[in-house]
């Protein structure tokens, strides 16, 4: 009797301590949480597709130590725009809307994140519909898109003048025109730009605009085509690709993998790349390892899938740029990769020890005739089961789907960069003209004590 | 009846919550809070003197975000044995270990607080005791003070070899002995040093080791007397020196600031520092403004502290190296700072707008005659009052001896660099043997379009 008589008043009181709770996130937050309709720009709803277009939205308002983020209102052209282009000169139905699958996606996860109605209020950043409330401002440009709408392009992924094979679409006049948009911004001129986050994850992407965004926080896949005065790891955020082949969902073991390398793509590729077809002569006539020249194709993904799920380790050259998709796909594959780019940057690295997942060769030594299955047959199961298990614990980040992946990893990234950004907003109001023989930059440099090889 | 009822129960389930709450915090925290015995190498307490020295201490458990920072238990003549030297070197009673109040005493001040017993929980890092848990470490070497431990100094701040004026006591032998010790820590050769933090406010400290340190978090004044491969602003913390007059307690307004510019200093300095003496020439004949030469002494501080509360604006120029402490005296006089000094870097510049605060003029417009009195005389008493409530703002950061002041600050800033520490250390542990040409920096660079003048 005497615990039915404190069990209601209890409960009273934690209900009475949670509505407290819940009016004051509520109703005290600085963030007003009212529900806006987007405007014209965005009319379209998509339905049928795995991307539901939402056409209301509120802010978050839990998060009190959250970045504060708001999304340009871009005029459509530069968004859903781009996607109906693409639908368009492939003859496809644009009325769905529907982005395309691509290892460049991150531009419309990012996008889509932003827009929808639940927003997880664990991120690291708050969607604002204010601009004044604004620490950062995202330009949602479907940049690498927008670099392919046009079907033909030439070998080796340097568009010509017109942005893409001659179609009516041009890439270029998009970047243009991106850029006369922003020059109206308020926002873009207050602060040199520094407070602006672009995406660019194709290497290509806004290549003709670069050096007038270069203040902004670019969000891009290596720095393979930039000088280090346009982006840096210190400034910038390196995305992965989204994974192209299915994920692994095994558990970790050796007995269904069989193949000790496995490796499928382009033989044939520039610039760093070109080790691909020296690692092929070598490879290519041994028993346990499979070595494939293909292109990207549904076809060719379903085989990279078998293979990449059945090998001890992946093969992960360089391609035009340090970076590639493949990577992406091995680690979802627990498929340990063996990583053969002397410039590689890797993403999110403050919080992955790639050390731990993954293999590197240097590239010299990688194409001596027998080095690398040499080494890669002595690394004993117990080895090869503890790379496993460390892929396992880190493969959430390269799940753009994942609540807790990629999205919310790339905004943890984004937000570490606002002390340096307000550093330089700051700074360079107060900068005095002076007459410097270099450029005025602030770094952070290796030793460069470098390793021939972590096996 | 109905409500008194309901008290008793709802206080006890308060209660309840709150018992749970300290017991997950203070049992199931993963530091473990307890109170640990300083070893012999600290035997002293200070009694009598504004800094005590505490032998017992405890974690903070509290702050669950907060980073971890292992205090080495360095040898005893690095930190209290310098002191010691110093004192007795001025045959001063050495018994006390007053720390001697000089421009850069953060070193004593961060050691202090990280020693205390009942650090602030709201701190941005909380004390480890077992280095096993630490996100960094800090050396609380006192390489500022052991500079200046031999009374005889030469003129303008260089050491000769022997690190002072030929006592007994050298602090290069204290630099070297510095490296000769954490070479034999494993924590040091860990990860290169990138996790480690050093404390060097004046220009000179550590001047000779400073290549083998300086992958750690260096907390400095500027950066006149290193190379960018050094130090930089992305690696490093920039300090501000202990003001050295008082602070102006009273309101914001003019009145009793009847004169209109003051500075009193070295009128020759080196290096940057030669701005001073064209400035004591285009100035020195003006009615309100005050200019006079002179050293560091009591009587000077007194006579600065008069000047800088009763002036509108006080000059900065640059000194040896770009930062002075009289900056941080304008600061908490309420008086304007009038910088010229092309080259300052200035701290906590993400957090302040210094342009708000300070005047900037570039040193070749500055010593045109007639130019700063004509521009500082147009400036407005509404000007005036805006530039003073910003000042009031922020004094306190430059308040080392406020709870929320300069030293929770530093930690803040020290704390803001832990992200790139991780990157750099799991960077370098995959990093392949490349052939550069260049350093393998990362950067943060400025378009550099500054302006002449802020005024």
């Amino acid at each position: 009797m005497a615990k039915k008589s404190l069990l209601k008043p209890t409960l009273a009181t934690i209900l009475l301590i949670l509505a407290f709770y819940a009016f004051f996130n509520t109703f005290l937050s600085p963030i007003n949480p009212t529900t806006t309709k987007l405007d014209s720009n965005f009319p379209f709803e998509s339905t049928g597709s795995s991307f539901t277009l939402l056409s209301t939205e509120k802010t978050s308002s839990n998060s009190h130590n959250s970045i504060k983020v708001y999304l340009y209102d871009l005029p459509r052209k530069f968004t859903y725009g781009v996607i109906e282009n693409y639908l368009i000169a492939r003859d496809s139905d644009s009325s769905k809307l529907k982005y395309p699958g691509n290892q460049h996606s991150a531009e419309w996860y990012l996008f889509s994140d932003l827009i929808r109605e639940d927003r997880d209020d664990s991120s690291e950043i708050v969607r604002v519909l204010d601009p004044e409330d604004a620490d950062l401002f995202y330009v949602p440009f479907f940049s690498s898109l927008s670099l392919v709408v046009n079907p033909i392009r030439p070998a080796g992924g340097v568009v010509d003048s017109n942005g893409g094979g001659g179609g009516v679409y041009s890439d270029e006049e998009m970047q243009e025109s991106l850029i006369e948009w922003l020059e109206e911004q308020g926002y873009w001129k207050r602060n040199n730009g520094w407070d602006h986050v672009f995406i660019c994850q194709d290497p290509n992407a806004l290549y003709k605009v670069v050096d007038r965004v270069k203040n902004g926080i670019l969000l891009l896949s290596d720095f393979g085509r930039l000088r280090g005065d346009q982006s840096s790891l210190v400034k910038d955020v390196i995305l992965p690709y989204s994974h192209r082949i299915n994920p692994f969902n095994g558990d970790i073991g050796v007995e269904g993998r069989k193949s000790l390398l496995f490796f499928m793509g382009n033989r044939y590729r520039k610039e760093g790349g070109k080790v691909r077809d020296l690692l092929f002569q070598v490879l290519e006539n041994q028993d346990d390892v499979i070595i494939k020249h293909g292109a990207q194709s549904r076809e060719s993904r379903r085989m990279a899938t078998q293979g990449m799920h059945s090998s001890k380790f992946c093969l992960h050259p360089a391609g035009d740029t340090p970076s590639a998709c493949r990577l992406f796909d091995a680690i979802v594959s627990l498929c340990v990769p063996v990583i053969i780019s002397d410039h590689i940057e890797l993403p999110f690295e403050d919080a992955i020890d790639y050390n731990k997942i993954a293999i590197f060769v240097d590239s010299n030594t990688a194409v001596n005739p027998g080095y690398l299955v040499k080494k890669l047959r002595k690394v004993s199961t117990k080895r090869i089961l503890e790379y496993q298990k460390e892929l396992k614990k880190v493969k959430h980040y390269f799940e753009y789907e994942d609540p807790n992946g990629t999205v919310k990893e790339i905004w943890r990234q984004v937000s570490l960069k606002l002390p340096h950004v307000k550093l330089m907003i700051n700074r360079e109001k107060r900068l005095v003209r002076r007459d410097l023989i270099e450029p005025d930059c602030s770094c952070l440099c290796t030793n460069n004590t470098g390793i021939i090889s972590t096996i």
